[in-house]
C-alpha cells in the first residue's frame, strides 16, 4: 500500500507500534478535520449570534440573575464617581454611608444548563460605614475602589499583589482584598479584566494563530518550541487571524513542548494553548476569545484522572468562586479528545502505566458524576463511570511507553482520523 | 530645576513621592550605566577568556575534579557507544559487567572559590551487574543509555516524565529514572541538556534581545507585556543580538510585569528576564547563555528575604545535586541590586508592609552566612547579618505601597543613578 512511496524514516521499530498501520494518509485526515471544522463554525456562529442576544432574562428564569461585562476603563471610572456620587447623596440626606453588595455564596450560585454554565442569582447585602461588624469590610470596600479609580486614571494594570502592598496596615492578609476586589467587579457590573487587575501569566500558545500584544504583531508559527508567553492583560489583545482547523488544549507542559517540537501544528492545522496544570484567568480568557473570533472547534487532550476532567470543567463551565463572571471565562462546547478512561483498553496502555485511584480520587470522581456540567453529556457519564470502576487513571505521558512520538505519530492522528471525541 | 521642562504627568501625587527628587535626567543615569557596561564588558571579556583557558588542573588544587561538557549529539552517541563496546569487551574478557559511575554526594562536592562555584571532586563507585544490591541500578543505567542513544539517533527532546514512562515497570518511580539519568550525565562527561532530556520550561524574557529559537527569529522589543517564554532546549537557541546595557534578573512575576508594561527596557535599555521563583534549569542555562554571549553585567531584583539571597546563589553557583555541570548553569559575577535589608529603612518602607521573620527564615538566613559563596563578597554578609539581627523581611511588592509605578519610576532608576548594588 505504501510501495513507491518514500518513507520518511528509517526507525526499525516503527512499524511496530500498535494501530500505526490503522493510519490513513494525512489528506484524508484533513478531509475530516476541515468538515468538523466548517460544521463547528457554522454552529458556534449560530450559538454565539444566539448568545449574543439571549440573555438570562429571556430564559425566563423564576427569579433574576447577576452577571458582569467587560467595560472600558472610561466606563469602569465613570461607573465608581457615580457610586461615590451615590453614596455622598445617601449620607447628605440623612441615609447614612453603606455599600449594597450582590452575594458570591454558593446558596446564590446556579447552574444554568441552557448556558451551560454557573452564574449568579441577584441576592445582595448592604454593608453599612455605621455597624462594628461590617466597619472595617466597608473601609476597605472603598479603599479598592479608590485604588480601582486610581489604575483608571493611570491605565496601567497590576496584579493583586500589588494591591494588597499599597495598604497593608488597613487589609491586614491578601485575602481581604481579594474578596473585595470580587466584590467590587460585582458592585460595578464588570469583569475583573476590566479593573485592570490582572492574574499572574503561566499559559503559552504556539501554532497558526497570529494576534497583537500590546500593539506588537506575533505570529505564533515563529515562536521556536518555547512558545509565545500568553499576556495576563487581555483587553491589550487583539487582532487574532488563523488558518488552522482546531484548538488543541493540553493540560501539561511536557505534552505541549512534544506537540511544539514536532510542529504537530504544522502536519495538523491547529493552534496549541496549555496553562501547565490548573487554568489560569489568562488563559481561560486567551482561550475564550480564540474560540469566539476565529469560530474553531476546541480539543482537549487532558490525563485520564478526575483532575483532568476537572480542568476541562473549568474552562468550559467556569469556577464557583468566579461564577459572576463566568460569562467571559468559559469556552463553551469543548470536546473531550483524550485521554480517555476507555483509551487506556483501546489503545493497550500497559498495566504498569496505569496508576492505581487513591481513595481521595475515587471519591472525586464521584462526586464529578453529579455534576451537571458532567452529567449533560451522556458521553462523559459512561466513561467516568468506568474511570471510578475500573479504579485506574493515567498520565498523558504514558503514551511514551510506546515511544517519545507515539502521541504526536500516532495516537493523535488516529484520534482526529476517527473524530474520536465526546 | 524642572522649569521650563514639560512634566510628563498631572498626577497631583507624584511630587510627594519618597525620593523622586533625587533622581536626575535619565540621560545622566544612562552615562553610568553605558560605564558600567563597558567596565563590566571589559572585565568579563578578560575573565571569560581566562574562564575559558583555565581549568580545575590549572589551580593545582589538591584532589582531581570532574567536570562535564556541553557534546554534539553524534558526540554523545559515540560515547554511548564506545563505552558499550568497552563493557563487551570486559564481558568477554571474563571480566564481568559493570558501570564505573562517579560519585555525586556532598562528600564529595566543593566549592572553589577561584572559579566561585560548586564542583565535584572524582570519586567513583563500580556498579556491577553480578551483584544482588546493584543488579538494578545497573539494569536502569543500561535503559536509560539506551533510551538517550535513542534520542542521539532521533534528533528529539523530551522531557524526565517521558523518559520515566517509557519502561515505568523498570524504573517503578521517577525519581530512580532521575538520579539515573544525572549519573549517565557524569558517566558520559557530557550536561544533561546534551543528553536532550529538558526540564520544563518557566522563564519568560522580554527587552532589548534578538535571538532564534528553533530555527526562528525572536525579537523580545516585540512580544507586548506577556513576553516570550524561554525555550526548553538551549541547544537550538542562538545568535543573541543585544543594545541592552545590562541584564535585570527579576525574582518574580509580578515584578517583571510592571517592568514589562512600562517598557522599562525602552527608557533604560536592558534584557528582563524572570523565572517566575525557584531558578528552573531552562531560565539558568538562559541567562549564562546571555551574559556570556552579550557580555552584559546581570542586576538581580528580588525579594528581601533569605529565599531571595539563595535564588541568586543558584543562578551565581549552583545547586549542590548538579554541581557536577555547575559550569554550564551558573552566571558568574551577578550583582545584587535589591531589595535589600538595608533597603527597608533607606527608602523608608513602612512597619506594616515589612513582615516578622518566621524561626524557620531566621535559621535559614544564619545558615547562609556561612556559605561561602555569601562569605566571599563582605557587603552581603553585611546585608544578611543586619536581615538577621532586624528579623524583619520584604518583598519586591512591598514597594508598591508608595504607589504602583514607584518600582519602574524611582526605585530602580534611583538604584542605577547611584550604582547601588553589591
Amino acid at each position: 500500500m505504501a510501495d513507491g512511496k518514500k518513507r520518511r524514516r528509517t526507525d526499525p521499530t516503527e512499524n511496530s507500534l500498535p494501530f500505526k498501520n490503522k493510519l490513513k494518509p494525512d489528506s484524508v485526515i484533513l478531509e475530516t478535520l476541515k468538515e468538523f471544522s466548517t460544521s463547528s463554525s457554522a454552529s458556534s456562529s449560530s450559538s454565539s449570534a444566539a448568545d449574543k442576544t439571549l440573555t438570562l432574562q429571556d430564559l425566563s428564569l423564576p427569579f433574576r440573575c447577576r452577571e458582569v461585562a467587560d467595560l472600558s476603563l472610561s466606563s469602569v471610572q465613570s461607573n465608581i464617581e457615580s457610586l461615590a456620587r451615590k453614596i455622598a447623596h445617601s449620607i447628605l440626606t440623612g441615609n447614612g454611608f453603606a455599600f449594597d453588595v450582590p452575594s458570591r455564596s454558593s446558596a446564590n450560585q446556579l447552574y444554568v444548563p441552557e448556558l451551560d454554565r454557573i452564574v449568579l442569582k441577584d441576592k445582595s447585602s448592604l454593608r453599612p460605614f455605621g455597624n462594628i461588624s461590617t466597619v472595617r469590610k466597608s473601609t476597605i470596600t472603598a479603599r479598592i475602589l479608590e485604588l480601582i479609580h486610581q489604575l483608571c486614571l493611570k491605565g496601567i494594570h497590576v496584579t493583586k499583589r500589588d494591591l494588597f502592598y499599597t495598604d497593608v496596615k488597613l487589609f491586614k492578609d491578601q485575602t481581604q482584598s481579594d474578596t473585595v476586589l470580587d466584590d467590587v467587579s460585582c458592585m460595578l457590573g464588570c469583569t475583573r479584566s476590566s479593573l485592570n487587575v490582572v492574574a499572574a501569566e503561566k499559559g503559552v500558545v504556539v501554532g497558526r494563530l497570529i494576534f497583537s500584544d500590546n500593539g506588537d504583531v506575533i505570529d505564533c508559527t515563529k515562536m521556536g518550541m518555547g512558545g509565545k508567553a500568553i499576556p495576563p492583560n487581555i483587553d491589550r489583545v487583539g487582532d487574532m487571524q488563523s488558518d488552522a482547523l482546531f484548538i488543541l488544549l493540553v493540560e501539561k507542559d511536557a505534552a505541549y513542548m512534544r506537540l511544539a517540537e514536532d510542529r504537530f501544528y504544522n502536519r495538523f492545522p491547529c493552534i496549541i494553548v496549555t496553562a501547565k496544570g490548573q487554568p489560569d484567568v489568562s488563559t481561560r480568557l486567551f482561550l475564550r476569545k480564540m474560540k469566539m473570533e476565529l469560530k474553531l472547534p476546541v480539543l482537549a487532550l487532558v490525563d485520564s484522572d478526575p483532575y483532568g476532567l476537572k480542568i476541562l470543567s473549568v474552562y468550559g463551565c467556569g469556577s464557583k468562586n468566579m461564577s459572576y463572571d463566568s460569562a467571559h471565562l468559559t469556552t463553551p462546547d469543548i470536546k473531550w479528545l483524550g485521554v480517555r478512561p476507555s483509551d487506556l483498553d483501546k489503545y493497550k496502555i500497559p498495566e504498569q502505566c496505569r496508576l492505581p485511584m487513591t481513595e481521595q480520587d475515587i471519591k472525586t470522581g464521584k462526586d464529578m458524576l453529579e455534576e451537571d456540567f458532567v452529567k449533560k453529556n451522556p458521553g462523559w457519564v459512561e466513561e467516568l463511570t468506568l474511570m471510578v470502576k475500573t479504579k485506574q487513571k493515567a498520565e498523558i505521558q504514558a503514551l511514551s511507553t510506546f515511544g517519545f512520538q507515539y502521541l504526536s505519530e500516532v495516537y493523535l492522528p488516529l484520534k482526529l482520523q476517527q473524530k474520536d471525541w465526546l
